[in-house]
């Protein structure tokens, strides 16, 4: 959507002399007010200009580009994300990363009896396996980053908020949780889903391929 | 942004009976042509119908997300991508490990006197170092990924292409180049920026975060 000449002019004027009454605008533009009731009404529904009853148009701060805003703040987790890949904290390390190849996945989620427990990263195993420790001897538990030290999600937030969260915290991928009865007064959560930054990736190739 | 009832209704109408005359909808909406004028002004402009003169209007067959489309179509390389960090291909193994930790990125360019030679990702690091190998003896020219067998991108190519390139070619982080003279008849690359998932993600959230 390209905006005309005629509107981005309105916008300008708008700005400079807000609030501005229709009559005033087209005067200043030396055409009739309804040959600008379309464009005003344009603008309006896009959210550019805000029409306040008696006073006039004014500008609303928000750029053309807020209905991608609106747009993608609607788009909810469970619409984009994809199974999780779990072991156990008694798998040996060495055995996790071969795991991790086969699913060619980036991170591996670590599960107790359901109970979702911890995770390990591409990068937690290349660490343990530059540092000179028998891989084949160290079980998943002990380099794992554990509950509730992982940033969690719910299939219901927004696909935006995820996003934000795996930029804010630097990592690479975000399991998606519901909740578990409690158990010692500690929360529990069962792992559903998982969404990553290629999930993110995907969405937005999805988003700019969508013409249908 | 969200479409009126009457919008809603008037795209019905169209979709059922086109091509049809402004004329025929208001009757069959029992309102004035006026009435729906900025009505279809606003429907056309965001191209969901389109108007054939002395045809009518007819539907496009576009969605009211093609504006997101337009809008991500827009986005170049240039305004997403971030530095590249290289090494040479005599650097060893175990070194440039230390050197993506240090500078917390998931893929290092392996340079030679400017000109982009290879590329080594974090999964290729993991699958040498569980190799037995001795990572302290083997350079990183050995297990690199050799150009031309690297996805290349222009710094003017759309950020939709690129994050479709990462998706079909499963690869984490593409090298922005520009080309070099010609050796011995075979193109060289010089590497300006890359972009990664971490880029696209970060695009995602600018532009669901974008409000002003």
């Amino acid at each position: 959507m390209k905006l005309s000449d005629r509107q981005e002019e309105i916008i300008r004027l708008v700005k400079e002399q807000q609030p501005i009454t229709s009559e005033a605008l087209a005067e200043k533009l030396g055409v009739t007010r309804a040959a600008i009731r379309a464009d005003l009404s344009i603008l309006t529904m896009i959210g550019i200009l805000d029409a306040r009853p008696k006073v006039g148009y004014i500008y609303s701060g928000k750029s053309s580009n807020s209905f991608v805003y609106e747009y993608i703040s609607k788009i909810k987790v469970y619409e984009i994300m994809s199974k999780p890949i779990t072991v156990k904290e008694e798998t040996m390390v060495y055995d996790a990363i071969i795991f991790l190849f086969l699913n060619d996945v980036g991170t591996l989620f670590v599960e107790n009896e359901g109970v979702l427990t911890g995770a390990v990263s591409r990068k937690d195993f290349l660490k343990i396996a530059i540092g000179g420790t028998d891989i084949h001897k160290v079980p998943v538990g002990v380099i794992m980053t554990r509950m509730p030290n992982i940033i969690c999600a719910n299939k219901n937030d927004n696909a935006y908020n995820l996003a934000k969260k795996i930029i804010e915290h630097e990592i690479d991928s975000i399991p998606i949780v519901e909740s578990l009865e409690k158990l010692d007064d500690k929360e529990q959560f069962k792992i559903i889903g998982k969404v990553s930054k290629t999930n993110i990736t995907k969405l937005f190739v999805k988003l700019g391929g969508q013409e249908g």
